[in-house]
């Protein structure tokens, strides 16, 4: 059977049903952004990997290596985030083909490096592979977090408010812009967006935040916001409502004519943000506000938990909108 | 530059020159099988990651899908059992071709999961991304030892004896005779060497009873026991010689008429068999011996570590033999 007939998900939930063992000291495996697992007292372990393929998930003409570098590592990191971990230890795998230069690998690690020092991370070992045909690379980081704090997908309730961590759109909006050189936009509105996109920051202060204040299930939104929440409504057996209205839109997005018009559409579905996005019961979302405020961090409230097994668009509380994508089941 | 003109070893102390940094918790990384970290108490964490890539590292032609999948367990495994740790965790990421189908994404979870089972670690999660090109995967697993087991290439001694687990050359037999089914040889043989290439063995036991009994430096053998014990010597920074005499060679190749001539030259250089190859001070390999009999495990002394830099290959303790490949530095 061909993969395409099943879609990712598909084969996803066929491993799971091979490779599922009951474990008392894993905590989070197959369905959260890590592995999570027991490792002495109160502490949890946190594994994640990540492979990221030329022209699949990215271009060479549209990326510096040190770019490259630099958001390999945040999106493992983003991934460690949204489980309230902390980084800590990390594996790069590159497989080269004959094209890269010892210069591009060099200035990979450059870009890398600043990642991981930024969130106190250490690249401490990998593999090195040859390749007939086209790049590639897996990152794996160990990070931890506590048994307290954890945070997973499946723990989001019915009635609980929906959160992000800052505006929306901006990397996809950013990739547009690269793959488009001829788009018209101010150099200080490029190099915004662009920088969302090449640049992402990974929201770790903001995870543990969220977590010691109520987050019940959490996720970074590296695919897109609708499809994220659709993650956590698939793993926690619930629905979900976002209002758009409430959705925050980078602001550097309406400045660009040939953009502004699918602003919102970025916003709900352009990945690679890497905010979190979470559920938290009302009764704490006063606390949390606060909590964040303090910490000068953002918090936009932008939908709610039902019951259900959707996530549903809202525009203005009254219109249900349907867009191509937005619903994942 | 070309990478080629550096060279695998040449790149990597390139790519530690940008990563390094002191950390007091971090107790090995590159130039070791594993990174190694404190994580509380007397216990360390240990972290391996390993990229396979189709037609590089293994051809689908002579490797079916289960075998793969367990092979590629083993081989990141192996890297644990040579610093004396014990696998616990395993993540898996798969870059998908089209021509790959469910029943094969299948059938390489079956195997990786029967060699996961063996050694008590459990498959934790992973990543699937399509390919548009070839089948490539990666494995990173996460495992466990003591502080005072823990044992790096580093720490080989002068007049420190150079042991091995287990017979030699079987697996690279095992791939000659995949490679050219023309080959003649029994049934028996043929089946006892091509399940040493495709179902190797991790000696997570060995490791652990090497390092309990005085082991020094220790590692796998994955690219062949020369170039093993020629990474000991640059990560100690001392010399050894192997006595060919005394090497281990798998009495299966010995019975393949077109092979029996290089069986010496396999054992040596052949890789894939991942028994583990370690240094001990003289006065503890009695104990070391009375151990491994105990537990009916082989052990062989295969040499000894010299001052210098070199790894000489001696015959009958008096003819130095040079073979292509065997000197590394």
């Amino acid at each position: 059977m061909d993969i395409k007939e099943i879609g990712e998900f598909g084969l996803i939930d066929k491993i799971d049903k091979i490779v599922y063992r009951k474990d008392k000291k894993l905590v989070a495996s197959i369905g959260d952004d890590c592995a999570a697992f027991k490792i002495g007292g109160t502490k949890i372990g946190l594994l994640t990997t990540d492979s990221l393929v030329e022209d699949i998930h990215f271009k060479l003409k549209c990326t510096s290596p040190y770019d490259l570098g630099y958001k390999s590592i945040i999106a493992s990191i983003s991934d460690i985030a949204s489980m309230a971990g902390v980084p800590l230890y990390c594996l790069v795998s590159l497989i080269l083909p004959d094209y890269i230069t010892v210069e591009f690998v060099q200035s990979f690690y450059r870009g890398a490096k600043t990642a991981c020092n930024k969130y106190g991370c250490l690249i401490a070992g990998g593999d090195i592979s040859g390749s007939h045909t086209n790049f590639s690379l897996n990152v794996s980081i160990y990070g931890e977090s506590q048994q307290k704090l954890l945070r997973k997908r499946s723990e989001a309730k019915v009635g609980d408010l929906i959160f992000v961590t800052g505006p929306l759109g901006g990397s996809a909006a950013g990739l547009e812009l690269l793959l488009k050189p001829e788009t018209k936009a101010s150099v200080s509105t490029y190099s915004k967006l662009t920088k969302k996109h090449l640049r992402p920051e990974a929201k770790v202060a903001e995870g543990l935040l969220a977590s010691k204040n109520g987050a019940t299930a959490m996720e970074d939104i590296s695919d897109g916001l609708v499809g994220e929440v659709a993650h956590i409504c698939e793993q926690s057996k619930i629905g979900a409502i976002i209002y758009v209205d409430k959705v925050p839109v980078d602001e550097s997005i309406k400045r660009v004519d040939s953009l502004k018009t699918k602003a919102m559409e970025l916003a709900l579905s352009g990945g690679e943000d890497y905010e979190l996005v979470f559920s938290c019961p009302k009764r704490k979302t006063a606390s949390l506000a606060k909590a964040f405020n303090k910490k000068n961090l953002p918090l936009f409230e932008v939908g709610e938990i039902t019951k259900g097994n959707r996530v549903k668009v809202l525009h203005n509380k009254e219109k249900e909108i349907k867009l191509k994508g937005y619903e994942h089941f």
